[in-house]
């Protein structure tokens, strides 16, 4: 239970860094978050990004569109974690000003797959979504925790 | 490694039924692969489901909505599983014909949180999605793998 206590904060940890590395456009501090064979389903398309490459280049754009620094908050986190592999959800605001002036304020769904790679966590899967509308074929953009 | 392909071959087996028992609309089934505590992201609001019980009310419904046998398909699984944790994340089809004659046929992404619990591995999260267009507001619902 102490070793599970211990995981759980190293993943903390790990994610308390990753939100300040997003917070500041901090490409390379997003990155040395995820396993080199991270396998993203993203809020946008494609279906699933294969590798921390190909995901970096969503992140990129992501700077490149919003203005610095990104108010980006992790809420409800719960994480279960063994000795080698964990999981966590929590629902994340992804707020922020683009820009072009435009005001972005979304809560998503957020779950994450770890590894321990050389004795550090590491995120090997994410998982980010909103609900969609399956009358009306819209993606549900406006719910509130 | 042994223990690590043992706790693969056991949530295997756990999938294989839970795709058994949605295809036979077999409500009892589906929840057994769950813990009692299961969170749910689903692919239709609210942001989430807490407990078995509220995710339960879903598939009752969906049960009801579909003819029987649902055409249930999980596609490019990939398993990472510890001695009492494990995630996995694969490609589902979600195909069928509803009762008033719609056909449906839908690939999500889907993440599964997995604890071993009294030595049995159960769903303890599960996220369920398809990605969002944020240009129109669309969910993206024609993608392919």
């Amino acid at each position: 239970m102490k070793q599970d206590t211990t995981n759980e904060a190293e993943i903390r940890a790990l994610l308390d860094g990753y939100v300040t590395a997003i917070r500041n456009h901090d490409l390379d501090g997003v990155k040395a978050a995820w396993a080199p064979d991270l396998l993203a389903f993203d809020i946008i398309a494609p279906l699933q990004y294969v590798g921390a490459e190909a995901f970096g280049k969503v992140w990129r754009a992501i700077f490149e569109v919003f203005e610095k620094p990104i108010p980006y908050e992790i809420r409800d986190l719960r994480i279960t974690a063994g000795d080698e592999v964990a999981f966590s959800h929590s629902l994340n605001r992804n707020s922020g000003t683009m820009k072009n002036g435009q005001k972005v304020d979304l809560w998503l769904r957020w779950t994450a797959g770890y590894r321990k790679i050389d004795g550090k966590w590491r995120i090997a899967h994410v998982h980010v979504s909103v609900p969609a509308d399956m009358r009306t074929g819209k993606a549900v953009l406006d719910l509130q925790p």
